[in-house]
């Protein structure tokens, strides 16, 4: 008969209940909720509480965010001309760490998938197309250069070129860094391709 | 500037803060609990605050227990004559999976190590001598096979052999389904010394 303490057992449930987090490692955190302060784990607990609670997406941009319009939608800095269309958070997250873009965002949450049965509708794209006014200038498609995100592209620019707004994919290529020999045909190909003159 | 959301971001705090969690790992943590429904996530913190306020050490074993006594401990069937010493709480989970072992338990929380400057006052050693009666029959030393576990074991042989108490150690060994040609020197040699007729 294994030990159990119940309130523990219940704990590691949760953090195992995570993706990517095994038995051992649930254990191990669980522990260490264990060794923080009374203190420190209600302040945990709250903020779980309070994330989920609190967080929402914001009306404009679908982007998470703790206020009704996010950060980014209302910074009167940011060029509201140009969208970037991405996947998930995660990609806006990604974008902003390079500081190198100065428009603002359309979260999609997810991408098309006939095999997953997610289609046009379950994505945020009529919020998308509502967003778009004869002052946008480009919209940016950078989903992820897979084949669900390359057709979901091909979907979202087929609408839009129409609208008359000019629409913009990610470069492919060989990434700074790579080497020719280990990049794949298909990289390769489109970094080919895309060759552009010096 | 790299997008944050208040509430989201102290979450992620929260997880990366633990050993071995590193940042991406604490961010998809992060979502997931965004992904939960509000009560998931309202339990989840529950249990957090739940298991570190009322989780404490037993006041005979030092072990983990929801109430003061743990449930090893006040458990009839459990022989309390024996008694196996061990490192930490994993190791009690870790010998009771086993379900070869019927006695006791005390954990010791900590071995001596000089080194990190913990000696035998900082560890359960006073709690494990006032257990020992004159009905114990047998202390089972099962601290880890280091020079801390060791020398820890060691010392505790000391005091208890005066005692009148049976001390014994777990064996060292070849580690069922390992092989001789991988088994460090040390290992190796301890499985000879320790070897047993058939």
């Amino acid at each position: 008969m294994a030990y159990s303490v119940a309130p523990l057992e219940r704990l590691i449930e949760h953090f195992a209940s995570m993706q990517g987090i095994g038995r051992k490692t649930a254990q191990r955190m669980a522990f260490e909720v264990l060794a923080l302060s009374e203190e420190d784990a209600a302040r945990f607990a709250d903020d779980i509480r309070d994330a989920r609670k609190n967080i929402k997406y914001c009306h404009i941009c679908q982007n998470l965010s703790a206020q009704e319009t996010c950060t980014i939608c209302s910074n009167p800095l940011r060029e509201q001309t140009t969208i970037c269309v991405v996947e998930d958070v995660k990609a806006v997250m990604a974008i902003e760490k390079t500081e190198s873009y100065e428009g603002v965002y359309h979260v999609l949450h997810g991408t098309i998938s006939p095999m997953e049965g997610i289609g046009p509708d379950q994505l945020k794209i009529k919020e998308l197309l509502a967003r778009i006014t004869p002052q946008t200038q480009e919209v940016i498609l950078a989903t992820n250069p897979t084949v669900e995100g390359d057709a979901t592209a091909l979907y979202l620019s087929r609408l839009l070129k129409p609208m008359g707004v000019k629409v913009t994919r990610l470069a492919y290529g060989i990434p700074v860094g790579g080497d020719l020999e280990y990049a794949d045909e298909v990289t390769l190909s489109r970094a080919m391709s895309g060759r552009s003159e010096l």
